[in-house]
């Protein structure tokens, strides 16, 4: 024991513990703590000599342990934010990325991701509108001759008394002319010849027009904001398109309970501005936002982004009005969470495509608006990896996961090659996006950073980079986003759109990979894991019979083999009408059958469509 | 500074020290740990004796902080579940309640809870076992007679060429003695006169017997755990009860994807207990769940406490095999998230109470099982202000929350008196029960201390007790659950379950108050708020036509004229068939028996349910 030490090292010490408080992360901190508690005490009371000793010591300490917690990733840190693209890296000693490199590639992300788009029915957004850009000149052909098969049902054809009647239930809203956009398909593969499109506003217009075709048997297609990629929302032949477009009021917004109720006619990306400004959100997500209909979502059943989290719109819709064949309005609008009374027919005109009834109102469950958001995007060797990845994701990040996402290493090599986009990790067989959403920011980037130190230390992911910022969030999105754009570069573009079970998720991809050899430019795999539903792109320089006369029907025949779906979130429209049994049993399509028969015994409403010819 | 200073104090404050920071609460610990680095640091070197008096201070300084700690409600604390049931006060200056009366609350509910019940169809389970205890011996009158205008169908009759017949499908499986459980309702308020019940095993035996069935007219009631609340699983004259009893395999579960696929006859805790072992958990969770079967809760679409976190059924139930009437298996037994090919028949048996064909296996997408759960039980003075609470909680939880429950001033009066409860908080007009439950404890538990700051700050919230212990959690529940069990020593209970909007909630309750006056006993509300299900009960020391007629049609005209649904999760069955206009409008009525006539053509499946006379 020394006498005359003086007290200002403990300040030191103080100061020093003070720092460490604030900046290292919970965890090591906690420990740093103690230990210098000790030390202090221990030592304090000695030479200044032995103080300063000390602290050199702790310092030392302090930079041994900052490093390590830097270099093994300190995933219990709070202040992930900080360090939004931080990279990421097993402790197998791979070497970390230079940040300039990183913000490279975010950068390159940054300017092509000006070209995004709102308005594709799938989540690939920026690709159908570029796809449209690029053929707006192209000539459509009618259905009717493309698809000669297809006759023309027994229905009356529009007459002038017919366009009178019409003028006088909808003045100024009937249109003869310029009809182009109402006829011809979002990926111009169809077009139909409607001579008359009609813009009601009210349920009671709707009911009126569809009471009189109903008398008169004149067919109808009902037509949201015509996203659609299955040629479901533009007619075949002559059908009287009944557009949405003027039905576009809220009705009512239940703040509680987060219950919105509005007409059909309400663009996606509007609701969900509207439910911003009051902390919630819209259950459904997809690219196509900035200009589907509410109603058309509904219609048509759609998945989108955020099924993962929220579920479908089976479980989101908590009611909705539908006007039927002959007029009658079918009102099931309810916002209650809870109505066992009776048969749930509001189940059966989501996901009809307006085969049953047009809908003209829903009611929707909203869920909160979620404070923070971040991104990971990892690289892994295998498919297998992926789907570990799926099941520790689940597991770690549990109620905060709103996003699983894969692609395939010939995804990457469309974004490198078609994109010339870079990206932000090296070259790996998979890549795997993760999103999660939750009400407070550092607890789920606590979880993600907690469940990346496992995947990472497990190995089963080999690198991988997080974003927590909106914009760059968004410019990883965009490279998932961008993808079938890049597609089209190659030439013509063989589209599906499956559900399988995970186990033979991407079996698929290489049974058509070994299936179709030298004959396409290449067979690329990409999809929502999470939701199990596999984006198969095959491509080449233009269209082939040769080549599609060797995808199907072994495509429909092997996912129906392995108890998949033909159609995941497309719907079947126009289409894949003729493919359903590959997915439905014959009792079931006889069922449905049944029902159409039931809600619409004249058959008038959008034919040709959903069902095979009976 | 004073010589020959013995290091040992110093040791005293590490120790100190290391048990504050191992019981002091986060941010609290933090500012002391930094106090007392910076205080032994300072006086440490000084006499023995300052060592000691700067000992006592921080002494001192620790038990003020403590004290403080628990007045003011230290809500960031990460140890909530070290203080299970600690007492929440507002800092208006309410005296906190002591330890010891907080206990005895809670050692209440241990011992009433060990008569807890896992049978009940709704979600206070334990009442209705009572209920069935105390009924037991009572003599229950036949349905045929008690409800004297509802007459037989034109159905044969089973003769013992039909018994040779199902004893052929199904050996040793056919049973025509002591059928008293099969024929008589859980609540003992209905009773059939079946003169057979059949247990099939598999999906094909179900078809076989459909099919004999349908040819000889025969009519059939299908049975699961016989736990509705509305007559809907036992006959009404003399139907053939198929029970899915001996229907209890699970047939296969996809760790990764969470998807259960099972036989409808399993027991829904079983599949709970089954799935609990590989980290998953059920989407659907009620009192009764110790013996309803799967298949009857996906055919009532059941309800329960889990509504609120995981949706409902509808958006669960991913696939199901159902045989209809005539013997034909609809096989839609999918296991995808996503299927967009044609219409989702499944959806339309999900509800249909067994009248449109028997469900005979399901597939289930389940979440993961939360790693953690907290309850918290709160007092306030006003239904606005559970309102108020239940945004709050929509905001402040976010994903964490899984279930807000209330109870009235009255409610609590019955747990009081009849049940001898007491309550784990001072009288208030209103309790609410907020459960939270997630992928990591600590998170939520800040998330709820946040929560419970802000409703005690802004003084929604009176006062409160929070549980983090599985025990405790459980007696907290056993209140809330037992409250219509309370509600029988009063004599008879008239039971209504229903759904409204938020806004009209307790307004129901105040006008059957108002109505009522002292014709009855009590009039209490408690219920699913989070789900807006109310559970009305009134009672009178016997049943009384009087009170009935002054009850309904009432009540049923109350609920429709502020859009509610005269029956929430209890489905309408036998009982309350005739009611369903007050729910649904004449077209949509129309439509479910245009469906029942196409899925059912001789009308004999469960007839007399669900849909009033044809």
């Amino acid at each position: 024991m020394v006498a005359g030490v003086k007290p200002w090292p403990g300040f030191v010490y103080d100061f020093y513990a003070l720092l460490l408080i604030l900046h290292v992360p919970k965890i090591h901190s906690r420990i740093f703590e103690i230990f210098i508690c000790t030390t202090s005490n221990l030592y304090f009371g000695m030479s200044p000599m032995y103080s300063w000793g000390v602290f050199v010591l702790l310092s030392l300490v302090h930079v041994i342990m900052t490093s390590s917690v830097t270099s093994r990733m300190d995933d219990q840190s709070e202040n992930l934010a900080a360090w939004p693209f931080r990279h990421l890296k097993i402790p197998s000693g791979h070497v970390s990325r230079n940040v300039k490199k990183k913000n490279t590639g975010i950068r390159t992300f940054q300017k092509k991701s000006t070209t995004g788009s709102q308005l594709c029915q799938t989540c690939s957004g920026t690709v159908l509108r570029r796809c449209i850009q690029t053929s707006s000149t192209r000539h459509v052909e009618l259905t009717s001759v493309r698809y000669p098969d297809v006759k023309r049902g027994n229905y009356g054809s529009v007459r002038d008394s017919d366009l009178a009647t019409f003028e006088r239930l909808l003045p100024g809203r009937v249109l003869t002319d310029s009809l182009d956009g109402y006829n011809t398909d979002w990926l111009k593969t169809c077009r139909g010849a409607s001579q008359v499109v009609l813009r009601p506003k009210s349920t009671e217009e709707v009911s009126a027009i569809l009471k009189y075709c109903n008398e008169k048997k004149l067919a109808v297609v009902p037509q949201g904001g015509n996203t659609g990629l299955v040629g479901g929302s533009v007619s075949v032949f002559d059908e009287i398109v009944i557009s949405t477009q003027l039905m576009n009021s809220i009705i009512s917004l239940d703040e509680i309970s987060g219950t919105l109720v509005c007409q059909a006619g309400c663009v996606l990306a509007s609701l969900e501005d509207y439910l911003s400004n009051h902390k919630l959100t819209i259950p459904v997500d997809l690219g196509a936002k900035g200009s589907c209909h509410i109603g058309g979502n509904v219609a048509t059943n759609a998945g989108g982004v955020r099924l993962l989290r929220y579920g479908s719109l089976h479980g989101n819709v908590l009611g909705l009005e539908a006007v039927l064949a002959n007029g009658e309005v079918v009102d099931c609008l309810s916002t209650l969470r809870k109505d066992n009374t009776g048969y749930d027919l509001k189940q059966l005109f989501i996901g009809s495509e307006g085969t049953l009834g047009i809908i003209t109102a829903v009611s929707l469950n909203c869920p909160q608006k979620p404070e923070a958001v971040s991104v990971a995007f990892l690289g892994c060797e295998s498919f297998q990896s992926v789907l570990d990845i799926f099941k520790e994701s689940r597991q770690k990040l549990g109620e905060v996961l709103s996003a699983f996402e894969f692609m395939d290493s010939q995804t990457m090599t469309v974004a490198k090659e078609n994109l010339k986009l870079r990206s932000p990790i090296e070259d790996y067989p998979f890549y795997v996006l993760i999103e999660t959403s939750g009400s407070n920011g550092s607890h789920d980037e606590e979880k993600l950073s907690q469940f990346l130190e496992h995947v990472m230390g497990t190995g089963i992911v080999q690198d991988g980079t997080v974003a927590t910022e909106p914009t760059k969030i968004q410019n990883i999105w965009s490279m998932r986003e961008r993808i079938a754009e890049g597609l089209m570069h190659d030439g013509y573009c063989y589209k599906y759109d499956v559900s399988l079970p995970l186990q033979s998720f991407y079996g698929l991809v290489e049974a058509m990979r070994e299936r179709m050899g030298t004959m396409v430019t290449r067979v690329i795999g990409y999809g929502h894991v999470g939701d199990g539903n596999l984006h198969l792109n095959l491509t080449s320089p233009e269209y082939s019979t040769e080549v599609m006369d060797k995808i199907e029907p072994f495509l429909y025949d092997w996912v129906a083999n392995h108890k998949g779906s033909i159609s995941a979130e497309h719907g079947l429209g126009f289409k894949k009408k003729n493919f359903i049994y590959h997915s439905k049993s014959k009792s079931a399509v006889r069922l449905m059958k049944d029902i159409k028969h039931t809600f619409d015994p004249n058959m008038i409403l959008n034919p040709y469509k959903v069902l095979p010819d009976f």
